[in-house]
Formats: structure tokens, C-alpha cells, sequence
């Protein structure tokens, strides 16, 4: 499948910096370093400070070079790492010289992908690495260490070889006689099943409460018009401004978006448009109050302490009820006013927001319920990819509890066999080229 | 004058790559490292992957490390980089373990000021460092590279050294009789310091010529209303701006003013204001085309086919004459239209632009010009610190020819001496803390 050109990218990010490095991957890797170095041998892994030179016989820098013998390397190839002085030109003319020499430029995650096609790193690897670069909080970096440390290898290869065992089992059951077999056979498969089933469920339920660690906790504000809604979401966005507008390479509307909270990004959702809206005539409709909870994790709903619980507020508290699976935080605005609204409808827990005080309160709350979301130990999937292998995983383990109490083996097998091959493709499914060319694709270039 | 304090910096570009840089240098470096590590030793030069652990004992990332052990390193005391994986929050979090360790964040500057303290480098290579960074042409990285090389340390210590044998000879010649000397120890001499300012004002000279190979060389348009300023300026900003366009880290004024021709940066100087002026009503006055041309490498001077030659044309006229010494290129612009202006008065050399047609020959000669101007192996200053020390050591070689004429040889070695020291101040000026900080405070982060 790999072919035999030698690739080569900008490894680092885009822009004035002191150093960049210019990787090389693939078999003419060395003889194009030599050449550019004038040296006769790289020693490898050893750092070599050398001129560059041009094909006009130039000095175009200084540079560190750094050869990785293969398999000893990122992608299994030979790879040489030029660390040139930083800026744009001189990483793009030694870009130019090495391509000169026969290189290519490469694809976005080709790096990666070559790196997987010769066994360095398997998908969950790969995949940690492509969402590590676009990681803002530290939870969302360590949450990826640890995948990147093989966790969820780790978790996969454990599940197989129960599975293994069981399908062993059956196929010996179903061609042979069961005399051999231990007689507590069964109740070790039951065993096993149970608990692959609680690891894959308990795995889903984390992944899902932590599903915003790493792009940002999507946060819905509802409440029926004048409430305060556009007043709290610009003070939301004001909040911590300072740090979120440091983080480079995030795009003005995701600037505009993102709100740090403690070690953790929220991110407004807006599909009610109370951006657009003045804090005077809000338009935000019931309708676009349910689909902006639809997409959000976590919903914060605005009462007026200074009007009557009414009709819009009701609506508003159904809508609450209907998703109480989702973190939900009543805020009843603007305390300091006239005490209208009947806080028994608010039932238990509510925070009070007065218009003359911060929203800090709510801020702290916010902060202590992300934290209990996601500082778990739990197993957590990263990608929709993961997500939809375990379930389609489970969903055949759960299938093939009533085949084997009813001794339909030929069922029983079945069902193992299509949840070893939905856990497999975790890590590495063999025959899906197309799968792989789109996820490598969404790589960054370099990667 | 060194302090204690080890520092640390990202030394890649802010934003969205696959691998950063963390740069730690001082005296604990190398403990720092193996902490975050859990290494015992780390072999100098070898890139060593490795986990990286927080304060927490948790992974946070898998990163490549290569220790420099003093005084190999770039700084000349023991330094750690970290390739760790890239985006913002995986270096932050380094950054600060690094920094909970007990190094402090570096200031700008402060990698190179301490390499140039310990005599790892030199002041002309310091500036070619900073400069680098921010080239956006093969001509400017290759002319910055070769003073990387020691060109113009070479270039210095060769003066320095003929300025010495005079000032060696002054000082016997002084003290002592004369018998013992060679006899043509006066020719000596004025051979020397001929050629010193023939070597001296040849630099000077391609410096000057060469000041825009850099940051880009500066081009003015002239021409009387309505001759078609604007429109050029479009055009000429049009050209090839999608190559200009690919360079991050320019900011949108920048690239606004900027457009490559050829493998050259040029920036249209536009204290008229052209770009305000709509093409119908262009208010650009003779006084704001003085400005212009004041500020300019290059003079682009237009003059309208269409119309006679009146009155303002003349005054542009006149300012190309005053201002003969810059590279002037006249274009007769609407050739296509009627043929009122009298062409004589252009003299010599002009290119005639069509309004149906592209504006590829100012283009080409742009390039040629400027091609022919950088393309020289002239020694070339790039700073205005430099060339002040030439200029001043020039002055004093120019003072000391009569003194030695006359055989007032106190007055001849006062001079010699100064040109020393201005020439000496090129490469190692030894008592002047406040012009380091200056310098080295105005380069980037983590240089």
C-alpha cells in the first residue's frame, strides 16, 4: 500500500518563531539531508548542527539536523528533522530544495498515516494526536495523554481477548463434545459478558457527559424574552476574555464563542440567535429555546424574579423537565427586584443573579459541575468513530445473552464474532482504505 | 553580568502545527528535564523520546528531548528543548511545569543575549538571527545567512587587524626612533588605509543599494491627477497576491502594502495617500509627491499619453532630476490613447503602459532592476547600527590621512584608534549594557 516517494512538511505552525523544523520522511530521506548538509553520514538521533545549502551551492541557514534510522521513527521511515532558524521564507526555500531533491510536498496527515500503514501507531493513537494539537484546556491535554499512552489500546485488547476466549469456546462446544470442558464454563462466559457489558456502558456514559472536553462544553441560555438572556451571554463572553483571546490559531467566531471556566472552553449555543437580538426586544421563541437544548450539554435557564411565573415560563420549565438528563442550572435573574416570581416553581437547587453584582455565581457553579464531569477516571472515547464501534460492540454483546442461555451456540458465536471485529476497528481496521483516507485527511498538514 | 536564572520559551510559532519547541536554558536545565521525565540521564545530543509528567505525576504528553550540555548549545549554557506534540494548551502546560520547577519565562531576546554574553555569537550574528525570522525573500535569508556564516565578523576582524599594525607601528614610531622600521613603512600604510576605504565606502555604498532586501524595498508612484495612480496601485497590489497572501504572520496592513516581484519584497510608500483618492479624483499634490519620493528606494513616475506635457508634469519632472541618485523608472501611461505628450521630454528610457493591456513590463523591469541591484557579493549591512559604525569608522580613517601626511602621528593614532573602536563596536561593543537591551529586547519571543 505505501509507495516509495519521500515526503516532506513544515512541521511546526505557521508564523514568526525562533525555530521551525522541516521533516523528511521516506527513503531518499538521508541522501537528501547529506546533499543539502555536504555531510558524508548522519549519526542517528544524534542533533548535528550544519549549513544548508542551496542546489547553487549557497548557504540559505544554519540548521540542527536530526536523522531517525527507520523503524526508529515517527512514521517507520528514515526521517530527517531540519531545525531551521524560524520564519517563513527560509522554511519554505529549504521546503523547495529538499523537493528539488525529489521529494514531495506531503498530504495533510500523511505523516500519520504512513506512521499507521507500518505498525508505529494504531488509530486511537492517531487519532489522539490529531485532536492533541487543537487541545485548549489541560484536562483536554491529559484526557488525550493518556490515549496517546495507549488507554484505550489497552481497554480494546483486554475486550478481544475475553471475546477470543468465548468464541474459542463455542467453536470447540459446536464441533466437538463438551465433555472436556470445565463445568463452571458457563458461568465464566456470563461473567465476562457482564462485565464487558458494565465496561462498555460505564465507557459510553463517561464519554458522553465529557463529549465538550475537548472542543468546549456546548452551553444553552433559555428563558422567555427580556429575561436577561443577551445581558448574561455578553458578560459570559467578557468573562476571562483576556485568556481565550491569547490562544493564536483560534478563529474570531470561535474567539467570539469560547469562554473559558476554570481549566475548561464552553461554547454558546446560539441557534436562538441572542446574539442578534438587543437585550431590549429578544426574539428567542420557544421554538428556538428546544433547539438550542437539543444540541447543548449543559443548559442554563433564566427566570425574572421582578415578573410573574407565566405561561412562557412554564413552557420554559416543561422544556427543563423533558431534558432533565442534562446538566440544567435555573438562574433566577435580576434578585435585587421586585420578588414577583413564585421560586417554588423553581423546585430545588436555583442560583440568584442581581443586576447590580457579577455573574460569578453562576460562573462558580458552572466551574464545580464541569469539574465533576470530567474529572473521572473512566475510560473515554474521542471521536464519533469510537463512540459508534462500541456501540455497535455492545449492541451485539447484549444480543448474544438470550442465544447462549438457549444453548443456540451457532447464534451465541455470531453475535461474539461481529463485537470482535466492532472493537477491533478501534484500533485498526484492516480493509477500509476509504476510512482512512478521510481521517487522515482531517489531519493538519505536517501531521 | 549573568545571573543564575534558568528560562524557558516556546521557540515555535504560536498557533496550530504538529510539533512545538520548548526551550529551557540555565544551569537547571538539565534537572528540570529529568524530572518532568522521570529520566536519570539524558546523553548530550540525543533525541531521547519520553513521557512527560506534570506536577501531578500525570502523563501529559510524549515528547522527544535533546540536551545540550554547556558550552555546546546555542546559548553556551546547558539547554533542554522539548519536541512535544503541537497547538497551544500541550506547550503552555510544559511551559508552566517548567516554570513550577523554578525556571523563570524568558524575555525577548534573552536566548541570543546570553549566547552573545558567553561568546557563542557575536553582535552581527545576533541581528542576523533576528532578522532571519522576518525574511520574506530567498535574496534576504541568503544575504542574512552569510553574515550567520561570520561574513561580516570576517569582514571587521581583517579591518581590525590592518588597524592595528598601523596603530603598533604609530605607537613604536612614537616611543622610539625610526632607523629600525622598514622603509616603506609610509606606503604600507596608505596602501592599507586606501584600501580600507575603498572596502569601507564599497560596503556603504551596497548597503544603501541593498536596504530593501529585507523588509522590502520601497517604490513611489508620481504623477500628476488623474495620470492613473491608483489604478496601478491596484494592479501592482493585485499582482501575485495570492503568493503574498500564503505568508502568515503578516498582519493585513502589511500585506496591503506588500507585493513580491520576482524573488523581491516591494512596499509602495504611500504618504499621499492614493489609496484614499478614488481614481476620478486622485488629490495628490507635488508637495505629497516630494514626500514619497523622499521615502523611496524606486520612483515609478507617470505621465499621461492622453495630455500634453503641462506645468505639473514639469514639476515631476524636475523632482526625477533632483532625485537622480534613486533608481527612477518613467512610464508614458494610456499609450493606447491619443498622442498628446510629448515624449522627448522623457528623455532617455520609459515604458509605455496600454489601459487594455497588463502592466508586465513595469513588472519586468521592476524585477530587473531590482535583481540587479541585490544580486552582488558586495558585503552588506543590515542594520542601521552597522552602518553607523562604518559610517564613523570611515569618517576617522578619512581624518587620519593629513595627520599622517604631515607626520603628526598623536593625531594620526587618535584616529586610528577611534576607527577601532567604531569598527570593533560592529561585532563586540564591550561597555554598553544599555544598547544590548535595546537590541536584544527587540527580537521575538524565545530567541
Amino acid at each position: 500500500m505505501l509507495n516509495d516517494e519521500t515526503i516532506v512538511a513544515i512541521a511546526t505552525a505557521n508564523g514568526i518563531g525562533s525555530i521551525s523544523i522541516i521533516r523528511v520522511s521516506g527513503k531518499d530521506a538521508l541522501p537528501i539531508a547529506l546533499k543539502l548538509s555536504k555531510k558524508t553520514d548522519l549519526k542517528p538521533r544524534l542533533a548535528t548542527l550544519s549549513s544548508i545549502y542551496n542546489s547553487n551551492d549557497e548557504v540559505i541557514d544554519e540548521a540542527l539536523l536530526i536523522y531517525f534510522k527507520n523503524p526508529f521513527s515517527f512514521t517507520g521511515e528514515d526521517i530527517v528533522e531540519f531545525q531551521c532558524h524560524g520564519g517563513i521564507a527560509i522554511s519554505n526555500i529549504i521546503m523547495s530544495e529538499v523537493i528539488k531533491l525529489g521529494a514531495r510536498v506531503a498530504q495533510p496527515g500523511e505523516f500519520s498515516k504512513r506512521a499507521f500503514l507500518n505498525g508505529k501507531i494504531d488509530l486511537t493513537k492517531a487519532e489522539a494526536i490529531a485532536k492533541i494539537i487543537e487541545a485548549r484546556s489541560e484536562d483536554a491535554v491529559k484526557l488525550l495523554a493518556k490515549q496517546l499512552k495507549g488507554e484505550l489500546t489497552n481497554f480494546v485488547n483486554d475486550i478481544r481477548e475475553d471475546l477470543l476466549f468465548m468464541l474459542a469456546y463455542t467453536e470447540v462446544n459446536i464441533d466437538y463434545a463438551e465433555e472436556d470442558l470445565p463445568s463452571d464454563i458457563y458461568e465464566q462466559i456470563e461473567n465476562k459478558l457482564n462485565k464487558i457489558k458494565t465496561k462498555l456502558s460505564d465507557t459510553l456514559e463517561a464519554s458522553k457527559r465529557r463529549e465538550g472536553l475537548i472542543e468546549g462544553f456546548k452551553v444553552a441560555i433559555v428563558g422567555k424574552p427580556n429575561v436577561g438572556k443577551s445581558s448574561l451571554l455578553n458578560k459570559l463572553l467578557n468573562f476571562d476574555r483576556a485568556i481565550i483571546s491569547d490562544i493564536a490559531g483560534t478563529t474570531r467566531d470561535t474567539i467570539e464563542e469560547s469562554v473559558k471556566v476554570g481549566t475548561h472552553i464552553i461554547k454558546i449555543v446560539d441557534t436562538a440567535g441572542i446574539r442578534d437580538a438587543s437585550d431590549v426586544i429578544e426574539k428567542i421563541g420557544i421554538e428556538k429555546s428546544i433547539e438550542a437544548v437539543n444540541e447543548a450539554d449543559i443548559v442554563i435557564a433564566l427566570f425574572d424574579n421582578s415578573k410573574t411565573c407565566d405561561n412562557e415560563d412554564e413552557k420554559i420549565l416543561t422544556l427543563l423537565e423533558e431534558n432533565s438528563h442534562k446538566e440544567i442550572i435555573k438562574v433566577l435573574n435580576k434578585s435585587d427586584l421586585d420578588n414577583e416570581f413564585d421560586k417554588s416553581k423553581l423546585e430545588d437547587e436555583f442560583i440568584e443573579l442581581s443586576t447590580k453584582e457579577t455573574i460569578n455565581p453562576l460562573v462558580y457553579k458552572l466551574e464545580s459541575l464541569l469539574d465533576s464531569n470530567t474529572h473521572s477516571d473512566d475510560m473515554t472515547l474521542i471521536s464519533k468513530r469510537q463512540v459508534d464501534s462500541v456501540e455497535q460492540t455492545l449492541y451485539h454483546i447484549n444480543e448474544s445473552t438470550m442465544p447462549l442461555t438457549t444453548g443456540e451456540l451457532e447464534f451465541f458465536a455470531y453475535h461474539i464474532k461481529e463485537a470482535l471485529e466492532h472493537i477491533s476497528n478501534i484500533t485498526r481496521p484492516y480493509e477500509n482504505d476509504q476510512m482512512l483516507d478521510v481521517m487522515f485527511g482531517a489531519f493538519c498538514l505536517g501531521k
